[in-house]
């Protein structure tokens, strides 16, 4: 019996509400018309108040990290140095991107471990045309500090290219403040539109480096969608996946009716609710953090408890109808991790962990059963 | 007042059959699931008799242009020559992949002219890492013949790299018989899917190729999409567009009701009809063909008559509810473009042809008002 009815509390994709997978019902359009253009346009400028941004942005059809490769790969060229910051798996990802398109320098740090911003300035001294940055490592349910970051790309007139793929529409993220030159969204994350889509700002900086670069992707150069963003009438390059347009502006005007002041609270004590039953149920969280990195207020990577795989958490999770993640690469069965982005309400939340403290009450690694639920339902009744 | 209600009928997207479109309603599921490779290997199985190949078959989500340039960027490195063929828009797209990627060797031809063989065989003499061919060429109403480009490219060792966008699912496209070492199709074309998705075939000789190339792109990496594919549980690379996998899924079950044998004889007889009335309208087809050279079957290209522009044509055929093609680049306004791709019926056709003939009538155009619906309708009948 498949009710279709499985939670998604994984790190993206997350559920999309019935109103936003209606609107995919549409029946396709001309894309090279006045309907998608006002679409776009319409998305667009929900969109510049979630990156809180004047700089253009553009609307990839593919996953995040084609719009990952879009931003290194369009102002990036063989002989530029690329500060790369990794602190797990989608800072390697990045680093992999800056070794494809430029000259890595990378910055390598244990996954979940806090970025050492002394040791990247040694390597921005060294002069750096651009560094890049995993705002929140999902991977390790870390946020790095990206302001500070900023201000040192600034210090060394490096562009800034931040992934904000798992912050974005969930967290404060202020890419003029920061000065991010190209900032990158996902759609199936906390804008809770279903995956397919990547959203990119570009600064002027950004579009200027575009022109010395030989040798772009084809398929996710941003000058490509910068030019036909800045038609009279907008377009895209090729072809756009129009239903996941659909959807997304649908996803958008949810976000718009929320607030993003109001959404970011949510997220945070959503995430709070999390850590603060994790405590009660002596789970430690996976990241170290230092001054200036916090726990992701969109994911959050807690350590398996000693006598329990965290695959087998995830699986015993999902035997109960809940999809929840492990834990990648070398990480995997040592950390589990509860997404908390998107719309997910303080009832996801709480189910989750009320399902998760029966998981662990059947094993016999619980000692207050119904403490956790009680500690993340006085968070979330604060909602 | 917007009812939703524009037919389609230019050469993509395609309108999508409500039952397509409902799927897309679905709720979002793990792309690391069963349930998601279930998805994904029925497509591959149903896409192996319109490929007509053995060959494995990988699903990226993103445009048909993501599908080409994956084609040619992971299996020519710098250095390889790559023979490109261009005789329309995308043969040129191909072209400037080619000279992005590799060492390029064009055969331009003029768009709407057939491919010179004795000129690409000299071409191929001199030695070729690979020849790109666009099958069906949108822009000008042309079908290239690639069964003899198969052969030549078999001749001289060389990958034979084929879009097959606008051909496959419509019109026969025999991957293995033609030797086509890498086929691209998108899914808002003769599919009849929503636009989004690009689906590659791979020959074992493109995967080897594979293996040379130091700098692939990193998003449409045919390699990674092959990893992921051939995993026990079948999976892509990067989180794909879930939903547009739903209507792939209902959109290829629609194919396989048909039967690609009667799909195929669709296509032939509504653009047969098309051409059919547009002698009776005197209006002149586009393309110049030779012995080896046809008329697209998914969609006609036709000069636009004297004393009236093509793009007037286009505008006033919307105004009457009908979204037909103009011309691209230099043919603006020099043709016009119906496509018959897809789902389309003999009731689209003949709506859009009414529709035609009512346009030129009021320009005092037409000598014989309803002689072009007649003679399209004859053709029709047969189906």
């Amino acid at each position: 019996m498949d009710l279709e009815d499985t939670l998604l509390m994984m790190p993206g994709p997350v559920p999309v509400a019935p109103r936003v997978l209606r609107a995919m019902s549409k029946p396709m359009i001309n894309h090279r018309s006045p309907g998608f253009a006002a679409i776009y346009d319409d998305c667009r400028e929900i969109l510049a108040d979630v990156f809180q941004t004047k700089n253009d942005i553009c609307i990839i059809s593919g996953s995040g990290t084609a719009g990952m490769e879009a931003a290194v790969g369009s102002v990036v060229g063989s002989e530029d140095r690329v500060v790369s910051i990794e602190n797990g798996k989608f800072g390697e990802r990045f680093k992999d991107l800056a070794a494809l398109y430029g000259n890595l320098a990378p910055l390598e740090i244990e996954w979940g471990q806090p970025v050492d911003l002394e040791k990247l300035e040694e390597q921005l001294e060294t002069g750096a045309k651009a560094v890049t940055l995993v705002h929140n490592e999902t991977s390790a349910g870390i946020m790095n500090p990206a302001p500070e970051i900023g201000k040192l790309a600034k210090k060394y007139d490096a562009l800034f290219i931040m992934d904000g793929v798992t912050s974005l529409g969930g967290d404060e993220v202020k890419v003029d403040e920061w000065g991010v030159d190209i900032a990158v969204v996902g759609s199936q994350k906390c804008l809770a539109a279903p995956p397919g889509l990547a959203m990119v700002s570009i600064s002027k900086k950004a579009v200027e480096a575009m022109d010395d670069i030989k040798k772009r992707p084809y398929y996710v150069d941003l000058k490509a969608y910068k030019k036909s963003g800045d038609k009279a009438r907008t377009e895209t390059p090729y072809t756009p996946a129009i239903p996941l347009f659909y959807a997304l502006q649908e996803a958008l005007h949810i976000v718009k009716e929320e607030g993003m002041e109001a959404r970011i609270r949510r997220h945070r004590m959503l995430s709070e609710a999390v850590r603060a039953s994790m405590a009660e149920m002596n789970i430690e969280m996976f990241p170290q953090l230092n001054e200036y990195s916090q726990y992701s207020n969109t994911v959050s990577a807690m350590k398996a408890p000693e006598g329990l795989d965290g695959e087998e958490i995830k699986a015993e999770m999902k035997k109960r109808g809940i999809i929840i993640a492990g834990g990648q690469n070398h990480l995997k069965g040592k950390i589990f991790r509860i997404g908390s982005m998107g719309n997910a309400t303080a009832r996801d939340i709480l189910s989750t962990i009320q399902t998760l403290e029966l998981v662990l009450h059947e094993k016999g690694l619980l000692e207050n059963f119904g403490a956790g639920v009680e500690a993340a339902a006085k968070v979330t009744d604060r909602l």
